[in-house]
């Protein structure tokens, strides 16, 4: 069977293992470990224990359960003291209190979810993401970079993550064994390039012998990625793995319905273009696509992903 | 096999329950819907579900899980915003939000956990225990009751529901299939009565073929049966059970040593004597036997304890 790593976290990382897990292949995912908002800071604060976030999405996209835990996982309390906290991460939270660590406490939810493949946390360690805008000032925390409090907000300059952190083992070996990698998609400065701080992580790509192959955004994102063009996309993701690493570059390229991006207008997220790339480039090679949803959401298909993403297989 | 139900609640079910899921018998748990402190109040305040308490620790008591689940449902925070809250608790409570009702949730915690037997709340109404002191005073919950705020606490002089609870259904089932069925042992007050304050549970009881058995306490307790002699716990169970319908009441006739005893003198227990029991009563038949454990604490031993209600089939 064919080995497929996706790396990422958040929603978009969610879709692509959805549409992936239903084919015949061998799943892994490395998501971030750098959340730090909502319920999952909150764990991180008062408990001490990892970022739930990003694997508790992972763990429920690839459970092949089709009982209650699944529902569970996906639980969120919506009012009282445990407001804005999703079962999910209390599980794990628990979970790393009783075993004494993340990785069995992560193995053994795997196991009670039935998962069909396995989840990589990028790192074992207790790091922080930070930015600096165009103007110099510096933003801490996830959550800060994520969601900007103000309508003006200066491009990202640069990222990182402190203190420094050390690759989780497993990372290395799943990057080996792989016939493709697949970046993205997701929120390029929370969910994609946080995989790439963590040190050692874009050699171990560069030095797999798979595809490597990122799947770009539909819209782009106010704080993070706002303004940007399809190269700008690709030029940013490769100043963090390497420059000549991707293979091949995926974009949708079927508009949505005017009234449709109208809604998007408010969050000032604005559909991405594939005109402007270099259709002759090899490396990256891009790849367009209509990959849209058809129930009128700007969202990827499942299906045309999945198809898309197993054709350079 | 011979069917045995258990009525209670807390950590005197859970032992007796503990004892016998060893042996080959059909076992259920018939436990009390009236807690309304600590983690357990917290949700019921906060979620308007049922309370969780009692039922969770029967379940544990009666999961055959060797695996984390049992152990996750055992865990309680212990600091942060979540402080006390016990994730069993929680895991119920999520349960019956996302199932819409208690039974449901039961239904599938009592899978996952992979439960020998069976736990019935005794009613599925949203109920609040209250006691009427001697000098009249009102208490209205069973923390209230469980838990005296003073060192001075008269004694109860009667205990209801509000509103009037209606019998569980499964209730009767398992009693109308028992071939023994066991009163504790427990709080008087606040883990036994509440299942016999139910309409019908009383009535369905005595309908039983079943033989009736008292299983006492080792100690008394403050705020509860203080100062009371083991005629007094049959006395006052037989006002709310119905005269005549217990066929054999357990006491222990092993006396903790002095210096054990010293340490409970501080909460105001008391050893539980065996002696001014009518030794030539029939109904109940009373039955003197060591059913201490041999650790130095005061409680009992789940080997005698089950070899005693086992000669009784």
């Amino acid at each position: 069977m064919k080995h497929v790593v996706v790396i990422g976290g958040g929603t978009g990382t969610f879709t692509v293992l959805s549409a992936l897990k239903k084919y015949p292949i061998n799943l892994s995912a490395i998501v971030t470990m750098a959340d730090d908002g909502g319920s999952t800071g909150m764990l991180r604060d008062q408990y001490g224990v990892l970022p739930t976030g990003d694997v508790r999405r992972a763990l429920v996209a690839l459970s092949d359960s089709e009982g209650i835990l699944r529902e569970l996982f996906n639980y969120r309390f919506k009012e009282g003291g445990l407001h804005g906290h999703s079962f999910g991460n209390l599980f794990l939270a628990a979970l790393e209190k009783i075993t004494g660590d993340f990785t069995t406490a992560l193995r053994e939810a795997s196991e009670l979810l039935n998962i069909n493949g396995e989840v990589v946390p990028v790192t074992l360690d207790d790091v922080r993401l930070y930015a600096e805008l165009e103007d110099g000032k510096v933003l801490r925390g996830e959550t800060q970079i994520d969601i900007p409090r103000s309508s003006l907000r200066m491009p990202i300059k640069k990222i990182w993550l402190e203190p420094e952190a050390k690759m989780n083992p497993s990372v290395r070996r799943v990057l080996h064994h792989a016939d493709i990698i697949i970046l993205g998609p997701g929120d390029l400065y929370t969910s994609i390039v946080p995989n790439l701080l963590v040190k050692g992580v874009p050699e171990a790509i560069k030095a797999s012998k798979a595809k490597k192959v990122y799947l770009a955004n539909l819209m782009t994102k106010f704080g993070e990625t706002h303004g940007f063009s399809a190269n700008d996309f690709v030029e940013k993701l490769e100043k963090y793995l390497g420059k000549g690493v991707l293979d091949y570059a995926i974009f949708n390229n079927k508009k949505p319905a005017a009234a449709v991006l109208k809604k998007y207008k408010k969050e000032q997220a604005e559909f991405v273009s594939p005109e402007g790339l270099n259709k002759k480039s090899k490396k990256p090679k891009y790849i367009l696509a209509d990959l849209l949803d058809s129930d009128g959401l700007v969202r990827h298909s499942q299906k045309k992903l999945a198809k898309v993403v197993l054709s350079l297989l």
